[in-house]
């Protein structure tokens, strides 16, 4: 029953307009000054274009953390070690680190994939193994800055993952999923792909990520120029980009937003990470990107230029920069706050309160 | 047993610095990158400083609503008719409103306050009604662009009805409360007093309120234009600001952050007319800032210009320009994330997480 790529975009279509146009109609006759709540209504009338009701709701929520490792690390391009990766699954998985926190604090579970990370985690000896998901596309990608991060049936491989996991989470009742991402090195080939798309430099596009130096910062920027001269990336081909110069995780974040997509559900995107996978969802299959929220805006420089390619707002910006899908978990809250504007609040004729 | 205004001022102390600072060492010394968090790791720390603790924690959230009605609505300044003040009070009481909607979302109590709109209001014959707390300084306040709006114990009564009720609310074990308002015309007085203490100009400082047209706006920048000329407020003097070119729910509302700041409690600001508020408290004792978090930034654009001259980064940027406390109950959510980052994350020796 697995669905082919061609098949996933096949069952993905736009937002209902019919819904969205009378959720415009409802905002206008709330007891309140025209669109007095701003954004808060244009989230809760996305919301009724993707559910298809002016009575939107969220009943379950998840974030799937996407972690994988990368070659190009060795470019020395990360203030982090690598096995960094690896004890931060086994963090998650503890419940001791900030997604843990904010999930927690906002209702969302957290799930975990091994989309790829170098160490094979023994789930079943691990606290809360049940949590996470071992699925690998390889021990760490290859380092782009010499060849391919990876082959072609490789990156499709990482996007069907991410579907299929997104998918299994919605099939379990899970109807606002938020991206999450943990990987040493993974700002790099997201970079990477923001500037492929976006054609800005690399001086406006790589930032310091974890908390790289000055050389570091060069490296990095190096390794990407190198990555992208040497590949040739074709921006506008998803899986071309992703094998070319991208990483496990950013191809499962990539399958979770087709998936949300297909299934008709909403899905928060995190940081920079998180928006370098909905870049190539958005390749992959533009209207996917309907059915995405941006929860926040990075600290990391780049990540509003992704954020205006995509044509998306980001939903808070509060200086964070951490990952892990932490400011979309965040979010999740805001996005609630306006499923309620949009079916509690009364209108001028239910309140009984004169107009303008 | 009522405080005078300079009793209650001797009671309020700076929060507490060694907390603060314990506070920043914590977070240090969380399992991610330096300050990965942004904001929510001030926010946090700020509450340590606020609570004295290393371990804050809110268990009871309630905003209070404060209503008044303003005699400058006389110049032709507001978009909507004086009435709707009454009228909206009664949907507060009904549950049907954004502040409404939004504070059940995130937990907390509604209380609305009749500071002094212009009908009696029969507390007993209205659904909730226990949830309004009659407390009128007087029946609306005189049009402040031909006089002062209020007499200079009337603002005194104002300052301590708010520092009364928020007390009240403390008393009961609420800790964590949020400023809202509700008043036609307030956004003249709110201008007014941010004029006054900003040293902005009108052009910058007024804007549209809930709607005003084009001939409207400059009606409004021209009563207070008189109103500040005929009146001299000292905008160094709080109650005098108040007196002359304020509102009695503005009034309420300094007493509110007052009585945070006396009771060591936090306090979130909302909007436009909730920041002269805090404006009239700083102005009456400056250190109470330090109990005061900006909920969110209003598109009103005078509002930037406020938080700026209390040093305050608003939490939330969503365009919203209702009132109500509809910015500061949501921004409540993000405060309570803040301290589960404080108190939930674990440290880089916790996890067993190697360090750079």
């Amino acid at each position: 029953m697995d669905l082919s790529l061609q098949q996933i975009t096949d069952g993905i279509h736009p937002a209902n307009p019919q819904s969205l146009s009378q959720a415009r109609e409802r905002t206008a006759r709330l007891v309140m000054p025209p669109r007095a709540l701003g954004r808060l209504h244009e989230i809760g009338e996305r919301l009724c274009g993707i559910q298809g009701t002016l009575t939107p709701a969220i009943r379950r929520k998840a974030v799937l953390v996407m972690a994988a490792d990368h070659g190009v690390v060795a470019e020395g391009i990360s203030a982090f070690p690598q096995e960094v990766t690896g004890a931060m699954i086994q963090t998650f998985l503890a419940g001791g680190a900030g997604i843990n926190a904010i999930a927690r604090h906002v209702g969302a579970e957290v799930w975990v994939a091994d989309m790829g990370i170098i160490p094979d985690l023994d789930a079943a000896s691990l606290k809360n193994g049940n949590r996470l998901l071992v699925r690998k596309v390889g021990h760490g990608t290859r380092n782009f800055a010499r060849g391919p991060a990876m082959t072609l049936e490789e990156a499709r491989q990482a996007v069907l993952t991410g579907f299929e996991l997104a998918s299994s989470l919605i099939r379990k009742g899970v109807d606002l999923l938020g991206t999450g991402d943990m990987g040493i090195g993974n700002t790099t080939p997201s970079a990477a792909i923001g500037a492929a798309v976006t054609s800005k430099s690399l001086e406006e596009m790589v930032g310091r990520g974890t908390g790289v130096d000055d050389a570091g910062l060069s490296r990095k920027r190096e390794a990407i120029r190198r990555g992208l001269d040497l590949n040739r990336p074709d921006p506008r081909d998803g899986l071309d980009l992703l094998a070319k110069v991208g990483g496990f995780e950013i191809g499962g974040i990539a399958g979770i937003v087709l998936a949300g997509a297909h299934h008709r559900k909403p899905v928060v995107v995190d940081g920079f990470i998180s928006t370098a996978g909905a870049l190539i969802a958005q390749a992959i299959c533009p209207r996917a990107i309907d059915y995405v929220f941006a929860g926040h805006c990075s600290e990391e420089p780049g990540h509003r230029h992704m954020l205006d390619h995509l044509k998306l707002a980001p939903i808070l910006n509060l200086g964070m920069r951490l990952g892990e899908g932490t400011g979309g978990a965040l979010a999740m809250n805001v996005i609630e706050a306006a499923i309620k504007v949009m079916t509690e609040v009364m209108t001028f004729d239910e309140a009984g309160v004169p107009e303008k």
